[in-house]
């Protein structure tokens, strides 16, 4: 238990570090192939082939990110875990100015092959 | 696990009709008692104590409520679930104009002495 709890405490930071340094292969390494996103004001995204298509179509033009995450609760259930956490980013968009986005996160994540992953994500960050 | 996923669109729909009608003795029964709800722009509330004090300060003030969800996913996973849905309500507060929001909910349940319960959840919704 405490060894998956410091799995998906890995898988986060992996996340941000990937994010941060743009490395989309990285991002999607980590996640289900089923995997939800939900955020406010927008439709759901759902699965790994949309997210790609997404991050590739923003290549280039893509926004600088930091992020730090602090995550609140992780509880593991076999291979099933939900976790939720306190995040704050600033999003630079090529030749614009920094924004703040701070809020919580819920996540349901699964262990696939002995690999924990992003399954499902609810994003309630707004501006900071 | 059919048995569970009916269980639990009846534990969404006695939730949206007890909020409806005002109920929130029925509504704390519904929910575990370390309940976390997270909304955009708010600090977490977590408990069920925490709910309950607030859903009684208002009472006399409450807004009429209406609402609908439509459950895109239910997972069960033993005693434990997840399901999203899309949520559509209509919020009135006394002597003023109905307010609509909609958007998404990613909510975690527990099974506790055979009786499911909202157990996390994670609220996107916006002006619609």
């Amino acid at each position: 238990m405490e060894r998956d709890e410091q799995e998906i405490r890995r898988l986060v930071a992996n996340w941000m570090a990937a994010t941060g340094a743009g490395d989309i292969d990285t991002v999607l390494g980590l996640m289900t192939d089923d995997v939800v996103f939900l955020v406010a004001g927008q439709p759901p995204m759902v699965g790994k082939a949309g997210f790609a298509a997404a991050a590739r179509a923003q290549r280039g033009a893509a926004p600088h990110f930091e992020g730090t995450s602090e995550i609140q609760e992780i509880k593991v259930m076999g291979d099933w875990a939900y976790m939720w956490s306190r995040l704050s980013v600033v999003v630079t968009p090529p030749g614009n100015g920094a924004r703040k986005r701070a809020g919580h996160t819920l996540s349901v994540l699964r262990k696939e092959k002995g690999k924990w992953l992003l399954a499902r994500d609810a994003n309630m960050l707004t501006a900071a």
